[in-house]
């Protein structure tokens, strides 16, 4: 019978079980973070009606889209986890308690050219709070915290937490008169960290900023020092519009509460220069730096936004979040040798039978289960080299053999398999005092 | 702004926050089962290449399939996690270790004609243990006792796994010189249950079965007792083929080892009517019956197969797996409020705070998460009544709340929402003895 090859499509990650179960880890510790903080579970449908999914996106986002007709549906695979999140709390409003805070863990889509660490299908891990019509400020001083949680858990010490406050930007683009350029001027300080200082300032002649003005951008996305010192310099600028005024009062309150939610001053602070996409945020602004891997880009970012789904609701609900793309920080973590599991297999003991009868070795491997351990007994007809073999390739810590001699006496030999110590242990209590 | 109307697709769930914690909970036991016996994790993409994940699919399943073009490549949404596993298999046969135990837990995707309680988008969650070659009969003894765990776990007692052997029934078919319409008199007697013993005798004749075959496949399919006494009688039927006789000494030696694997008598039973499909299983079936509520059919089912991947390679991969179809379990058991919740919250407390500096109530909070709680704050500006209300409406057990009084105090009070009691205890220990 001819055979069809069996192939993953490019772009979509397909994990050894070694690997696999390293992934897990990563998820779930994530997610163990998210319910440490009281964030609900939330899982939609990855296939949406195209008019549901597609209200608001547009340009390059709408071109990677997987969309095709389904009888005579229109329907689109989602993209990301917000979009969804807008139409589930607009469907469900009645239903919801606000402030609503929410998790979700599942898998987006998006047909990008394919590329070393880019994926078409990938894991987003969202967190958000919506409020409604009003959302306190200290959440968005809290979402740091969990930031600061996740990355210690997935074993991380000297990673950056920057923030910044978009209404900080608009009132200095307000202030030198560039508000109808400041979307642009956003997009081109938002790469400094890729291209430069001497390229920006050439993209922002470029777009016919005066050099005055070039230089009051510089003099802003330059401030430096503490975030004590950095805000006393903001305040010098002596811009006087409301937007920056209200952004001052924002990021000094949040930077004065993220202090007390319990990160240490060295994983957070003030850095001027992100701005995060280009009109979706209104506020604070996040991304997260590993230190010593600044190459591997933001491994999480999000902020605050002024309303989550106008698209669909008249409701103002306002919210603010965070994100992290675990396909590629897996991705990359992984090429760097960088994740710390907790476990390197799924079962704790592979007990190994010398003998036919698997009655004892059963009962044993129950009896294990039963106080907790994950056991794997092998159940095929091999020769015992060829046992301890796939216990080694699994990384299974220990092994319990037994054999007539073991049955005979009550007991059962365990096996270390990384120090090749071996203990005895009565399976038999009542043989224990013959 | 003219508005989308937010909905989701007819045939997929969403569920509430409320559900949706349940949801959570049954999918985690039943992965932790799973996990306690070893299984490895597996993640495949939810998107193939038509061709690899059709490579054997025709009829009815064809019809279901979410297919489409994206670019060049003619793609689909699978549609079960049997055809990825045996793609996987296939394609890493050199990097895995057998017998291969692995589990996965994802959505598939079927357009099915949408009714109540039927699903387009539906997670199954599905285990197989896959031999190089050859594969130990122990292994389809161990199933039952998985089953067993999981649905203790859920909370159930009444219910019965129901075990038979394919080759017990080829090897009838054979004794009566009906091997060529075997599927056809499976997928008879499959219907007994639903249909009635009459018009099963009914369709059988239709088929052209003699009276004295018909005789014999009731006589066969009607045997009762206990086990044991069933095995007595299909002895006595003395059917001499080689499938008869292998059958009956595989389901001798599953049944035997069913019991030392520690599934109690009550809970599993040889039901010689059980076939399940047509000619994928190869050897012993299950399927698993809620007694008290045997309308919703079988909640987990599976069996032995000869060769997992013949469409994609040449080796022989003999497997044995069983399924469970979690979105209809969870929607049906959800309908009958059978569902048994270890917890109805994600947060174990709420933090209320009735002073405007957050200080103190951020710092207990953190105190209590890093004693492995879960914990929210109340964050928004509402009355107390208001932030009462959301610890009741998400179903927080205890409430703390924090005001003046008690922060002099170096004290909170600890509310049980379901009683009403409150506890008062001390978070600034130097104030213990003032």
């Amino acid at each position: 019978m001819p055979k069809t090859e069996p192939r993953t499509l490019p772009g979509f990650m397909e994990l050894l079980p070694n690997e696999q179960i390293l992934f897990e880890q990563m998820k779930q510790k994530i997610e163990k973070v998210y319910q440490r903080f009281g964030f609900l579970p939330m899982d939609t449908p990855i296939i949406e009606l195209s008019e549901v999914l597609l209200a608001k996106a547009g340009g390059e986002t709408e071109k990677q889209i997987y969309r095709f007709e389904k009888g005579e549906r229109d329907l689109s695979l989602r993209f990301d986890l917000t979009v969804p999140l807008a139409k589930y709390v607009a469907k469900n409003h009645g239903n919801l308690s606000f402030p609503y805070r929410r998790y979700q863990i599942g898998k987006v889509y998006r047909g990008e050219r394919t590329q070393k660490g880019r994926f078409r299908e990938f894991y987003q891990c969202d967190i958000d709070i919506i409020g409604d019509e009003e959302l306190s400020i200290l959440n968005d001083a809290e979402l740091p915290s969990i930031i600061y949680q996740i990355f210690k858990e997935l074993g991380f010490d000297d990673f950056t937490i920057r923030m910044n406050n978009r209404k900080l930007l608009n009132g200095l683009f307000e202030e030198i008169g560039q508000k109808q350029n400041s979307v642009e001027i956003l997009r081109i300080i938002d790469k400094i960290e890729k291209i430069g200082k001497e390229s920006v300032i050439k993209e922002l002649e470029e777009i016919n900023i005066k050099k005055e003005n070039i230089d009051k951008i510089l003099e802003f996305i330059e401030i430096n020092g503490t975030n004590q010192e950095k805000l006393e310099k903001l305040e010098k600028l002596n811009i006087e519009n409301e937007q920056f005024k209200k952004g001052l009062e924002e990021i000094r309150e949040v930077l004065n509460y993220v202090k007390i939610f319990g990160v240490p001053e060295e994983n957070y602070n003030l850095d001027l220069t992100i701005a995060r996409g280009l009109d979706y945020y209104t506020g604070t602004v996040y991304e997260t730096f590993l230190n010593k891997y600044r190459e591997i880009g933001s491994v999480c970012s999000g902020g605050r936004y002024e309303n989550l789904a106008e698209n669909y609701t008249n409701k103002k609900l306002p919210g603010v979040g965070i994100s992290i793309g675990l396909t590629r920080l897996f991705y990359v973590l992984n090429e760097l040798n960088l994740i710390k599991p907790e476990k390197k297999s799924i079962s704790d003991v592979l007990v190994i039978s010398m003998v036919e009868n698997m009655k004892v070795p059963i009962e044993i491997a129950t009896k294990l289960r039963q106080e907790g351990k994950n056991v794997e007994i092998y159940l095929n007809n091999k020769k015992l080299k060829a046992k301890f073999k796939y216990a080694d390739k699994l990384k299974i810590p220990y092994v319990i053999v037994i054999g007539e001699e073991e049955i005979e006496k009550g007991t059962y030999k365990i096996r270390n398999m990384q120090t090749g110590e071996e203990k005895e242990t009565f399976w038999d209590e009542s043989k224990k005092h013959k």
